[in-house]
């Protein structure tokens, strides 16, 4: 069995971690780490959890508990300060944030300005044992590092949604439109005016207009598969559902390319993965296929007319957009089942 | 491996069903039947199940699968109808309709006629075989019968809510008032106007007043506690929330009896239940609770003021409601783990 | 044209006497006060104002502007600590607050021990001059007054149900119990951890059980009515609807009297009110006919099986429960139509 | 007086409309017409519209109350084939469905084909005395016609938030995207499963991607504007708001083109529009900005990064996108203020 130990774990991210955990059959929590309401047991805060996780939460600083991974759902900064203990000791290490996204210390300075944090890397000794933590794209250097960087929730949804195409060379990737839509848990559980009940029920709103930090990562993500820089236009929006991103990927299809080719890309580059679901132009997509699973479904559009790519991709963003990647990510780490615990039809409706 | 046959299998019933099924050690889903999508994979309907259960959905009169348990996840007089044929081969049957929920032919042409259905029960002769479902009060009776009146949702609720004032004779079980508040899932997947989209996300109301049949289920229960006829006040409303039942019971508090006396009736009555919580005064208790679980969640007040009990009852209408309750005596009838399948966190948020 | 200046003009209750009084055409607003947000025109914060309302929020102390009347939005002791002030400049005043919705210090004290006030009035003066503000039972002291305590939401929803049974004597008002369900706009526009949409969009529960400070008001209008005291049962519960209350009002009916007894009650205690409407049994009613409007909507029900009263009360906390109200009062204080800037459709859906 | 009768008064397009014109100073309602309901008060269907509209429905061959415009809030092919009799006796016509949006029976049919639709235009002669009825760009046609063919909401909004930056050249008008997220009200009061309200409260997805026949007006607008001819990539969506289109406008800025001079663009074609907002990138935008009144609030943005503009444009789909457009065109029809009945801050929350 392997031991876990949720830093963060009072956050949306640590009970979902709990959740997936608890139907894992290899791996138990035997740690709840969070700064607020230690000494109460987590199902005291998140009543659900009552004769499924009752373990009480303790202070970061007791270390009373020996674990083989520590999964840290904290805000960025948080894990790259605490890492280097747990490190020395051999634990593997899944971070939510930012802080182990990007290899070098250049890249985290560029992705800490631009949500307005201190651009030294604390840990840069760190950054060599490393990897990016989206399993459809990294599977062999998650299962050689010993820590990963869990992917932003947009990122997940936008570079999975546009991989195949940019890969196989099929679109104009110099062009592309990323257009995306979360619910409202990708906020966190911190009440807010934005995210107050009569305010958010019936509104719908842009935020950072093409100024979202996960840009960095779909970037770099879909250039690696290019071969070569690419800028993308990617627009982030918060609309009243609770679990779910909605991001449409719209890219000009090369000369002479057809939907078969681009169907075909997509099912090829997903062969096999456990996760992706390709749908054609006739079928059809919506939240209800991926909210509370890992998966990440793909509609695969095409514009006729104008030459236009249009590929709806979902995910739950708090499963595969977070707690289920991490968890997916852990499976790689210690050599599981990639879909251990993460085979789950969440709750319709 | 007990195997499983569900008719009806296209409803949120059905649906249930096969999310808790899905996760059950010692069961296994063997054939899917419903009238409507014959032919169908179940994850075309419900793409959530895509990997799940992928099980094509057949008609009615395609007998070729062998089951352990029926479950009739269908309207009144569609149970009671076919029950004979599966009965006769061995099957255990749970049915979620009123067709068995009452022993006696009167009884049940009672129920029937405040639903305007015919009142003749065309399977008298396996009434003696049937148990009701509420294995909290009838769990030895479950254990031995063959076929299982699964209870209503409002009557789970409402049962459970007072079942242990009445019995230890603490209020007055002639004056009992019960006002019930459901989601909208109570209602089943058939679409409306009352529950259209726009319609409904912000309006209540209530509906049938006084005069919902889930009343004689609950007065049958509350009567054989009290040794007596009870005839309680029981009105039904309708909220924008998805999943969930809550019931507010009202108890007159016999002269000189105390609040800790209430709180011990109700944590005696429930001890050792593994899916009854008692909240006292000081706690608290909302949806949140039991939502995604089987769980009923019994938080106990007392109004000093004019000596009134009032016990907040919650359940997940479509689990302890529904398709947990027929899981949870599904197990009675097989002798297996009562909770086996059952001890789900539910998704948060 | 009677001059109106908001105290308090940044909560939902400002913002929605703002709205009325935009219609009203023998009113106009002169001054928005807010301790917050000072200096910034009200259709920044609130952008469906634009155009509408354009006014700049000024600070509590800038006193150059003079009106008729102000209307305290405030919590309770803000208004009765500034009335002074205003009321020896001949201002009317519409307090929506406790602070003058009781004509004793006594009363006042008990009420605001209630919720852990001081409970000593700051402004015992003015009392003598204060009158409250339910129109349909005190139209003619509030027509007297200078003063208006302007009603609780939750009372007017109970006060207005019960009054006619009540003062008819068809019930034992010994033994009334109020079900009450808010929409979530009850609690005002501040961000809470019980308000966040994630948490709260299927969530429903009762707080303060019994213990709510409304039930003084509404114990208070009924013993009037009664000529005697009352002791009434009143429970809480707030569900993921914005705007709305929905309170059912149980009542054991005396011997003899009948159904017709009852309805004919509440027609004639309601004849000629511009805001109330009675259904009878074979009607229905919910949110959508108060939703936006100014009106309370009765839906008078009897238990024959169990002789108990089921009177389902619904108003728009926001309207009638507050700047509805507020408005109507203002137009008795000041001889105009009462229904001045009240008749409107709301918008649906 | 304006007397406005109106066909097809029991949806939401008929009780918007009565919402406005029940404020109009200069307007009032005459008749409401519909095939069902047909000698039920409107406010039996509608409860919010007690005491503000209670006219009785009637037939559509009931032809005994005169007015001076029809408003068809109807389905495609209804207005076409009654029209002529109203317009030889001299009415005018809004007409809010695809009949009268184009002004040769060749783009009829083509749009006709789109919706699987018979191609012929039942009136063709009508079609010289018809304007489209986007005020904003067609107002003097109006002025002049006699025969409104009110816009596709989706037309509104996405014409809009792109007009000026079309006229003005500084965008590469050939390959525009149009990403646009309609609430659930587009789709009308009938109930079907995709609006269920289970099935949608967290449901969010594309729908008739690329294909949906709004297009055509969108094109035939911008070509005007660009003076040739133009195709986009327009992609709809439906997430769970209940009024609300929210459009993402992407262009590639031309060579050379400043953010100022998009900015300036945007505010000069709109300058002195009553019902047109444009919001710089320092500000924000959200539905709340429209939600309940007739405006259209562009919140224009650029991507410097990739020289993409990228505009928000909100609307209320059932205001400016259907019944607040049909008053705005009616006012314009018979020389009142544009802004007649227009005026209202809806209400928040």
């Amino acid at each position: 069995m392997v031991k876990v130990k949720i830093v963060g774990a009072g956050g949306y991210g640590g009970v979902g971690a709990i959740e997936i955990l608890y139907r894992h059959p290899e791996a138990e929590i035997v740690a709840l780490v969070d700064l607020l309401d230690t000494g109460k047991k987590i199902s005291e805060l998140y009543p659900h959890l009552l004769g499924i996780c009752d373990l009480t939460i303790t202070h970061p600083d007791d270390d009373s508990t020996d674990a083989d991974v520590v999964f840290f759902s904290t805000p960025d900064r948080v894990g790259m300060k605490t890492a280097p203990g747990y490190f020395s000791k051999g634990y593997k290490i899944v971070d939510y944030s930012g802080d182990f996204r990007f290899d070098t210390e250049e890249a985290y300075a560029e992705y800490a300005s631009r949500i307005n944090l201190d651009t030294d890397h604390l840990s840069p000794d760190l950054l060599p044992h490393s990897a990016y933590g989206l399993a459809e794209l990294h599977r062999a250097d998650i299962g050689k590092a010993k820590i990963v960087g869990n992917p932003g929730c947009f990122a997940v949804s936008a570079s999975l949604g546009a991989a195949p195409a940019v890969k196989a060379g099929l679109v104009d990737y110099n062009n592309m439109i990323f257009d995306a839509k979360t619910g409202v848990s990708g906020a966190g559980k911190k009440a807010s005016p934005l995210f107050h009940y009569p305010h958010r029920y019936d509104e719908m709103n842009a935020y950072r207009v093409c100024k979202h930090q996960h840009v960095m990562e779909i970037e770099r993500e879909l250039g690696l598969l290019a071969g070569g820089d690419i800028k993308i236009t990617f627009n982030t929006q918060v609309i009243p559902v609770v679990r779910g991103i909605m991001t449409s990927v719209y890219a000009k299809v090369n000369e002479g390319i057809s939907y078969d080719e681009i169907l075909s890309a997509y099912r090829d580059f997903y062969k096999g993965e456990p996760f992706i679901t390709v749908i054609d132009e006739n079928g059809s997509a919506g939240n209800r296929h991926v909210r509370g699973t890992n998966r990440c479904v793909l509609w695969v559009n095409l514009d006729r007319r104008t030459g236009t790519m249009v590929v709806m991709s979902h995910i739950d963003n708090l499963l595969k957009g977070q707690a289920g990647s991490a968890v997916q990510n852990m499976n790689i780490l210690f050599g599981l089942d990639e879909t251990s615990g993460l085979k789950t039809p969440g709750m319709y409706p």
